[in-house]
């Protein structure tokens, strides 16, 4: 079978388990205070690629997982991301009216709800993350600290804020990198980290290795969302296409031109590739993630 | 002597306490990035009674505390109360200039900074409360889910949803106190446990007296919000005077009128006192402070 097909029905049946997963977790949508809870799964349900939930997934078949645990942290890695896009989206922020295909949460539920919504899911991801599952206490407690650590003010939001202060203004690439390694690449390194900790059988020096693959991985990503925001229209992406354009951010298209910055996601991905060489056949999902975050079109 | 003269010293050197701890775990003014740092700063230190901190260490003393799950439980708590403060300030929520007699964090910084630093700051306490410490892992996890339940959308941030959803209309006393025992109820909760875990020898039975408690507290403390903020002035308060009135909130200054509303919170006091009924004088502090809490003035 193409493996990329192959991925393809795996992707679609992670996705739909995420789904299942973000549903059960969720405060259902009457109950008290529903708006928010309509809010919150509103964000949440129904869309995305899902990429942090499947990176969890796919680093925990190298092991094996406990259930719950990796449940819990496809759970809260996505729900960390979904609170980032409903802040940013914020006329504060980045201002943007259309998210994965719908309006944006502050467009549909008002400004004040979708700060609550913010606030709630990124409460909610340490809630199911603290949960007691099998794992052992420590390992579990290790994955908070790996979640907060990506999450904060030295990671995703540090990034955010990074981000924020140079609008219109050129980084040269060692900046923009560092912002992105924070931005996105810290939640997208946490998401391969907590797959792994959700096995007791994984080493340190297999955590290790799989933070390489992780730090490229995500680096390539972002790199490739630049790509995508030039070349690809609004629908195909589902958000707004062109902004980074409008908003005079830096980005990797602007500093390296559109086929070098291609090419330079391709070699970053090779690089990941190489990180799981002392890896067998159970890191294959990981490897075809990897090539998927260069051909997707959105 | 006194007790409360006593409490008072205990006090002050419980608030000099929780500053050094503060000024420790929030990253450092000129560390990248280096406005959300000074903006974290700003929000965080040099304010506030601390009485969430304060109510940690005051439960703690029933016990034998280990230090460090207890410094992180103080910081915790006032990282995701600082963090409420920060975005309920905000224009889609409050709108609120002053706060704890200096500009509040959007007014200083910015909307898009007082986002990203309400966002770092819950991270915040959740980070630090999940480093490890010499308390057992499964307590410690313990930990991290009582202020997870307490800050999310069934409780804290569930509260400030309620009570947007009901400016300008009406309560009736058992809906106004839902409201409140989520909006701020359940943090107050949340500090008292957590003080309370972070003594290994404190039972269970121990841990649901002490709950008891702390709702009664909670309630009276709103209470008391409430009426001061219908009698002191903007100048004792450290934040805007009379903001419910003008917001057309209710209020239990409303609901019951001035003097049964305070006869009110002096009933839920000696509630909360009753609870402690079977500690000895270790719990004392907790008696102070619950006094304290209705003789307030800000």
């Amino acid at each position: 079978m193409n493996p990329m097909n192959d991925l393809a029905n795996w992707q679609t049946q992670a996705q739909a388990d995420t789904e299942i997963i973000l549903e059960r977790i969720l405060p259902k949508e009457n109950r008290v205070p529903a708006t928010l809870h309509q809010a919150m799964r509103y964000s949440t349900l129904d869309g995305g690629k899902r990429l942090r939930p499947l990176l969890v997934l796919a680093a925990a078949e190298l092991g094996n997982r406990v259930q719950a645990a990796c449940e819990a942290a496809m759970a809260a890695v996505e729900c960390i991301h979904v609170y980032s896009l409903v802040h940013d989206d914020m006329p504060a922020m980045d201002n943007d009216s259309l998210r994965r295909g719908k309006p944006t949460c502050h467009i549909e539920f008002g400004e004040a709800n979708a700060l609550l919504v913010g606030d709630a899911l990124q409460t909610l991801a340490f809630d199911v993350l603290s949960q007691t599952t099998d794992l052992p206490a420590q390992r579990q407690l290790r994955m908070v600290q790996v979640l907060a650590k990506a999450s904060g003010s030295v990671g995703m939001a540090g990034g955010q804020a990074i981000d924020l202060a140079h609008v219109g203004l050129m980084m040269v690439q060692e900046d923009l990198e560092h912002m992105h390694s924070l931005k996105t690449g810290a939640l997208i390194r946490a998401a391969v980290q907590l797959g792994a900790l959700s096995c007791p059988d994984l080493s340190d020096d297999a955590l290790q290795q799989l933070d390489e693959y992780a730090k490229k991985l995500g680096l390539a990503f972002q790199v490739i969302d630049d790509v995508l925001d030039c070349e690809s229209d609004t629908a195909t992406l589902g958000k707004t296409a062109g902004k980074d354009e409008d908003a005079n951010k830096p980005t990797y298209v602007k500093l390296l031109g559109l086929s070098k910055a291609r090419e330079y996601a391709e070699n970053l991905i090779a690089q990941a590739l190489q990180s799981l060489a002392n890896f067998d056949h159970r890191a294959d999902r990981l490897r075809q993630l990897a090539q998927f975050v260069v051909a997707r079109k959105n």
